[in-house]
C-alpha cells in the first residue's frame, strides 16, 4: 500500500523526537524524571484485524493482547490502559466485548484508567483503539536494533498457529480449537519480555510472520538473518503437515517474542532457536539443510506508527 | 443515548482504579514514581464531530486542541502523543491533516511520539484518535469535584462563538472568519490552566456549552450554580444581539476553561465571573437581574470514557 507507506513517512518526519524511536520499534520509550515509560497504540478495524463474526469477547480480549504484546517485546511492565470505542448499536455485542476486554486487562493486570466513547454511523466498520503504558523494567530498553552478528534468533514459542485458525475459520471450521483460540485470545508474552530483557540484544513481537519480522530486526540491526528452523505447535503440524512450514512462518498474528541473544545464552525461559544473524543484509531460508527459495510474501504487511 | 450512557456505566464497572477517577473527569491521573502524569485521549468522528467539507489540516488541528484542552484542565504540561490514523484514501488530504496537526503540536509543545495507521473501507466515515500524556504541574490537580458554596465560577473567555461558525457553515457560510475559525481551530487554554492550577477549587475545560458543564462541576462538588452572566464575543453579538446568549451558553465546542474559586480571588490571569456555587442542587439562570427558564437542552450530550 504505497498510500499506506507514504503516509508514515509524513508522519515520521513529525515525530522527530528521541522517544518516537523513529516510529520503527514496537513502541515509544519517554523518559519522564527518573521513569522510562513505555507507550503504544493499535487500532483494530472489522474486516481488516477481526471478523465480523468473531464473538465479541474475543475481539475485546485480542484489542488488549496485541497492545500488551508491544509492551512485552519491551520488557515493560502494564501500568493503565485507555480504551477509545465506537458504539457497535448492540448492548449486548458490547456488553460482550468488555467482558472479554475484561478478563485480558485482569489476566494481565493492566488498569482501564480512561479514553472515550463515539457513536458511529449505522454500517460503519467497527473500529476500537487501546493505548497501553507501561514502564521499562530494564536499561537499556530492547529494541529490534541491536542485534550482533552471530547471535542466535529465538522464539518463545511455535509460529502458524494464528494464521491456521483464521483459515479454518474463513472455511466456516470451529476446530481444532487450540488454532482457533490462537487466533482469537493471543497470549502475551509479559511475563517472558521482563525475565529476557536484560539478557538480550535485540527483540520484538512476531506481530506480521516470523520471516519478515525476523528481516525487520536483522535490518534494524544492521545485520542478514538466516532462518533454519520453524517451529511449529502439535495441533498445526496435525492439520498441515511439516511441508506447511513456510506457511507458518508468514502468516502472522503469533505474537511470540523473536530476540537475537549471544551463541552460549544460558536462557531462564524456554526458547526455541529459528536462526542466526551475521553480516550482509536480507533474509535467507535453510530447511533440513538446504537453502529454500523465499516465498514472494515474507508476511502480513501493514501500517503503523509503530508497527 | 440511553445505548451510550449504559455502555459508559459497564466500562465505569471496569475502571475502578483511583487513576480512573470515577471516569467522571476530563482527564486520567495516573501516578508514577515521583511523577503524577494526565491522560487523556478522544476520537474525532466525521459527520459526529467535524464536517466532511472541513479543510483536513483544521481537522488535524482540532484533534490536538481537543485533547489538549483537556490537559489544560489540569494545569498539566503536554509531554507527548500517540495518534491513531485511518487513511482517507486521499494522500493530499492525509498530508494536509499532517499539516495542520503538526501546526498543533508545534505551537502546544506537544511531540507526536507513536500510534498507529490503518486502511478502513472505502465509504467509511473518517474517524481519528489521539492519546495525551502530560504531566501534573500542581499538587492537586485540579477536578470537577472540590468547589465550595460561595465560590465564583469563572471562564477564560466568551463562549459561544464556535457553535455560531458551526451554524455558519452548516448554512453554506464562511464569514466572519472569528466565528468560523473558533469552530475549526480552538486554541486549548494551556497557558491559563498551569497558571491557574494552584489557586482553583474545581475546573474543567467548556466542551459541551457552559450551562450543562457548569451544571457538572455544580453536581461533582455536591451543590448548586446559578449562572449571572454569559459573556459573548463581539463577533458573536454583532451577528446574534445579545438576545443570543442562551444559544451561546448550550452549544459546546468553546474549549475555555470553566473554573470554581473564591470570591475575592486575585486571578493571574484576566477572567470573566459567570455565576456561583452555592448549597442545594442543579442549575439555575438569572439574566437581567431575572430568573429565566432554562433551555430544555443545555448542551451537547455526549458520550466519553472521560468525556
Amino acid at each position: 500500500m504505497p498510500n499506506e507507506k507514504s503516509f508514515i513517512d509524513l508522519i515520521r518526519d513529525v515525530a522527530k523526537s528521541p522517544a518516537a524511536r523513529g516510529l520503527l520499534d514496537d513502541a515509544a520509550v519517554l523518559d519522564i524524571d527518573a521513569t522510562r515509560l513505555i507507550l503504544t497504540s493499535d487500532t483494530l478495524v472489522e474486516g481488516v484485524h477481526f471478523r465480523p463474526t468473531d464473538p465479541p469477547a474475543t475481539i475485546g480480549w485480542k484489542l488488549a493482547a496485541v497492545n500488551l504484546s508491544d509492551l512485552a517485546a519491551k520488557g515493560a511492565q502494564p501500568l493503565a490502559c485507555l480504551m477509545n470505542y465506537a458504539l457497535s448499536g448492540d448492548a449486548t455485542w458490547d456488553a460482550q466485548f468488555v467482558h472479554g476486554l475484561r478478563d485480558a486487562l485482569d489476566t494481565y493486570a493492566m488498569p482501564l484508567i480512561g479514553g472515550d466513547t463515539v457513536a458511529m454511523s449505522s454500517g460503519a466498520p467497527r473500529s476500537f483503539t487501546l493505548t497501553a503504558i507501561g514502564r521499562a523494567t530494564n536499561a537499556p530498553v530492547p529494541a529490534r536494533a541491536g542485534g550482533k552478528a552471530g547471535d542466535i534468533l529465538y522464539v518463545t514459542g511455535p509460529v502458524g498457529d494464528s494464521g491456521a485458525g483464521l483459515a479454518l475459520l474463513t472455511a466456516g471450521q470451529s476446530e481444532p480449537a487450540a488454532l482457533i483460540d490462537a487466533y482469537r485470545r493471543p497470549q502475551p508474552r509479559i511475563a517472558q519480555g521482563q525475565i529476557l530483557a536484560p539478557h538480550v540484544h535485540a527483540m520484538m513481537d512476531i506481530s506480521d510472520g516470523l520471516l519478515i519480522d525476523a528481516g525487520r530486526i536483522a535490518a534494524a540491526s544492521g545485520l542478514a538473518v538466516v532462518i533454519d528452523h520453524i517451529p511449529l505447535s502439535p495441533a498445526f503440524a496435525a492439520l498441515h503437515g511439516p511441508q506447511a512450514r513456510l506457511r507458518a512462518a508468514t502468516s502472522g498474528d503469533d505474537y511470540e517474542l523473536l530476540l537475537a541473544a549471544p551463541e552460549h545464552f544460558a536462557s531462564p525461559v524456554p526458547l526455541i532457536p529459528v536462526g542466526r544473524l551475521r553480516t550482509g543484509s536480507g533474509v535467507s531460508l535453510i530447511l533440513d539443510g538446504a537453502p529454500v527459495a523465499l516465498p514472494e510474501r515474507l508476511g502480513y504487511e501493514h501500517g503503523g506508527g509503530n508497527p
